[in-house]
């Protein structure tokens, strides 16, 4: 595997600074996206984007073309549906809206399963139980990462998008047959926007747990959606704002 | 103008939470691209991401079509370059890679200004200096700002995507004739990222702050460019990761 950093001189001295490089996803040959990542599961990026996005509906080979070293990844072929279908379709009689948006990602996903309960001192501790080995020593790096019900971390990720880095727990959870996410919760370090509860959303995952603020329409979607949305999970204190009767008393 | 947050219940009480909402941005009645963002300083949001690309050459006339909540924006066509042309242009002998992305902002950016020479302490205190009223009620939106070689603001912009929140900048400053930067120094409230330093270099920016972690290919990136990079901006600390001719003593 990658490194996840390298160490980089400043003025003052030396740090540790995470690795960002392009990487070009491939689909039956064709070139399909560009996106900016921390090199290293690769596999499980490219997979857990497709999956998010619709693109594909479960597992598929992929692997690098020619050598490790080209930063390319091909994908078997072909795409569940056109990626060039223009997202958030409007009509003439509405404009482009986040109603739109939702819409989508609904056609997109089947309801979350039922879930679990989780104590509530316990969802407010997942970020602690993320483990983010590269974070401490390069503080650029996002982490996301899949818990069972009782606390126990099933896998984390880290990349310097944090996007990416659910991408990829996703990607690995869809390669070990884990989708949809079921009892299963997931957890970021950061904010929590709607592209990443639509991620939660298509996986099927139905509590989803950050460190940060949530969005207006992360909280619509995950409303819409019957996700349990946790924010501001973080010194012993947890706000839900969305479908609270997964969560248990103290 | 539009508000930035909303109050939304949660089940400990109520927030105040930063508005998401797709825009739709057209260019000569054809739709190019969907972003999620903070509504408010849409026009600057567009301009500023379609310079940022490359796409256009100047300001150009961008306003809504229709009515105001389509959340749809309509550009004055042609753009300058096509944008369906791939983005890290490989042959057959290299792989995507970093260096092609940086031959990429090559093109599309003059070097940068000589821009002027700033204390180490001033730098340091850019980000306590960056008003955001907006994130003190939210806590989820990323701010951007333009200042003055003496600290003064001249302009700062919020939104929940924070390539996003320099978009705005970096649009308003078109609008004001104020591209290239020259003097004048950016200074964002996260993470420095590849993109981050792109929109910088573009615009003509001869000293980027952010109060996070730089990436590898943002440091590499603007040490081609020319660029200053300063990263950890807290506290009355700064690290100079590239050109620190710009940066002088306590």
């Amino acid at each position: 595997m990658s490194a996840a950093y390298t160490r980089i001189r400043h003025d003052r001295g030396e740090d540790e600074v995470a690795i960002e490089e392009p990487l070009e996803i491939r689909v039956g040959g064709r070139p399909l996206a560009v996106t900016m990542r921390t090199p290293g599961h690769d596999e499980e990026l490219t997979l857990g984007f497709l999956y998010g996005e619709g693109l594909i509906d479960g597992p598929r080979d992929a692997g690098p073309t020619v050598d490790f070293a080209a930063n390319t990844i091909e994908v078997e072929g072909p795409l569940a549906r056109e990626p060039g279908e223009r997202r958030f379709y409007t009509t003439s009689s509405c404009g482009v809206c986040g109603k739109g948006a939702i819409e989508e990602v609904t056609v997109l996903s089947a309801p979350v399963p039922e879930g679990p309960t989780i104590p509530r001192a316990l969802v407010a501790r997942l970020p602690d139980l993320l483990e983010q080995p590269t974070f401490e020593h390069t503080g650029g790096l996002h982490a996301a990462g899949l818990f069972e019900p009782n606390g126990r971390l099933i896998l984390a990720r880290e990349d310097v998008g944090r996007h990416n880095a659910l991408d990829k727990v996703v990607g690995r959870a869809l390669l070990d047959g884990m989708i949809p996410l079921g009892e299963r919760v997931l957890c970021v370090s950061g904010r929590l926007s709607f592209e990443l509860v639509q991620k939660a959303a298509v996986a099927g995952g139905p509590i989803l747990v950050g460190v940060g603020a949530p969005s207006s329409l992360a909280v619509s979607l995950a409303d819409e959606r019957g996700i349990t949305l946790c924010g501001f999970a973080r010194r012993g204190r947890v706000n839900v704002y969305t479908h609270p009767e997964r969560i248990g008393g103290e």
